[in-house]
C-alpha cells in the first residue's frame, strides 16, 4: 500500500491502460487456455501453476466450471449453441482480465476448435497474449482416473454428449504448449509453462 | 517482480484465494457501481478515480459500454430482458474481478432498481463488497451536456426507449454515496469515494 495521497487528479481518459498496470504489478497479462478431455489434468495444473506464481508475485486467478457454470453462465446448457456461447463468455471474460493486467488460467474442456479459435481470435484483435495449453492424456488414462466419477455415468448412458465417449474431442493442432499429463510430472509441466511465459516476456525470469 | 524461483510446487487447492491475493497487491477487491443518467458523469468520475487510485498503487479496472456492449454483451440489444440481462452478466463480470482482488468501477446507466439489487445480491451472497455510487444530476444538466449527442437523437425520435426521455430511470433508494454532479466538484467526488473505501477497510489511508 502507498501513503501518498494524490491531491490532485491529472489523469485523463487513455492516460491508466495495460501499461501502466503492467508497469504497476511487474509483469503483463495474458490468457493461459488450458483445453483437454474431463480427468486430463487441467485443474491439477492450473492449481500448481497458481501457487507458483503467486509465490513470485503474479497475480494469476483460475476461471472454470466452478465459478463461471454457477455465475455468467448459469443460463446456458449443453447443447452445440450453449457449448459454443459458454466458450465464447468465457473468452471475453479471459480478454478483460488480461486487460486488467491479470494472469487468467482458464480451464475448460473446450472440445471444439471452433469455439477455441474464435477466442484465440477476440484475443489478438486486440493484442492481447493467448496461449493455448493442450492437456493432453489418452482417453485410458482420463477414464482410469475419473476424478468426478463422470466417466461412469457416461458410460452408462446416465450422461449423454459426453466427451470422448458420444461426443467428439478436436485436439488442438498447432498449441503454444502440448502437455501429456500420463508422461509427465506436474513439476515438469509447471515449469514448462513458466518457461514459456518468461520466454513470450510476460514474466520475468 | 519478484525473482525467486519456486523449486517445489507445494500449494493445494484453496491454498490461493482472496486473502493471498489482497495481501499481494496490498488492498481488497470491490466492486463500485455507478449508476445514473447518461451524461450525469459516470464515466467522467471513473477515469478520475482510476488515476486518483492507480497514483496509490490500486489496481483498478474500468468495465462500461465500450468493453462490455462490444464483447460478452454484444449478442444482446435493448429490449428489457436484454437490458436485465446485460446488467446481470456485467454484475457477474464484476463479481469475479473482485475475486481476483481487482477494485472495479462498473459504469452504467442501469436504470432499473431490480437489475441493480440482483447485482447486490450476487455479491452479498458470496461476500464481495459492493458499493452503488448514485451518480445524481438533474435531467436538464444532464440534457444541457449531451456529450454524445443522444439527447437530441431521443428528443428527435431517432432513439427509442431512452432512460430519462421515454423509459424511467429508478434512482437508488439507499445508495453508499449519492454524488450530486452538478453541485459537486470532480476533485469533491473522488475524495468521497476514496473516503468511503478507506471507511470500509477496501483500501488503506
Amino acid at each position: 500500500m502507498v501513503d501518498q495521497k494524490a491531491t490532485n487528479i491529472h489523469w485523463h481518459e487513455g492516460d491508466i491502460g495495460r501499461p501502466e498496470r503492467a508497469s504497476m504489478l511487474g509483469h503483463g497479462g495474458a490468457t493461459l487456455w488450458f483445453t483437454g478431455l474431463s480427468g486430463s489434468g487441467k485443474s491439477t495444473i492450473a492449481v500448481a501453476l497458481e501457487g507458483a506464481l503467486h509465490e513470485r508475485g503474479i497475480l494469476c486467478y483460475r476461471l472454470d466450471g466452478d465459478n463461471i457454470r454457477f455465475g455468467i453462465n448459469k443460463n446456458l446448457g449443453f447443447s452445440a449453441e450453449d457449448r459454443a456461447e459458454n466458450i465464447r463468455r468465457v473468452g471475453e471474460v479471459s480478454k478483460l482480465f488480461v486487460d486488467s493486467g491479470v494472469l487468467v488460467l482458464s480451464s475448460f474442456i473446450s472440445p471444439y476448435r471452433a469455439d477455441r479459435e474464435a477466442v484465440r481470435q477476440v484475443h489478438q484483435e486486440s493484442d492481447m497474449p493467448f496461449i493455448e495449453v493442450f492437456v493432453d492424456c489418452s482417453l485410458e488414462a482420463a477414464e482410469e482416473r475419473d476424478p468426478k466419477g463422470l466417466y461412469k455415468k457416461a458410460r452408462a448412458g446416465e450422461i449423454k454428449n459426453f466427451t470422448g465417449i458420444d461426443d467428439p474431442y478436436e485436439a488442438p493442432e498447432s498449441p503454444e504448449l502440448h502437455l501429456r499429463t500420463d508422461q509427465q510430472s506436474l513439476q515438469e509441466e509447471v515449469d514448462a509453462i513458466i518457461d514459456l511465459l518468461v520466454a513470450n516476456n510476460i514474466i520475468s525470469a
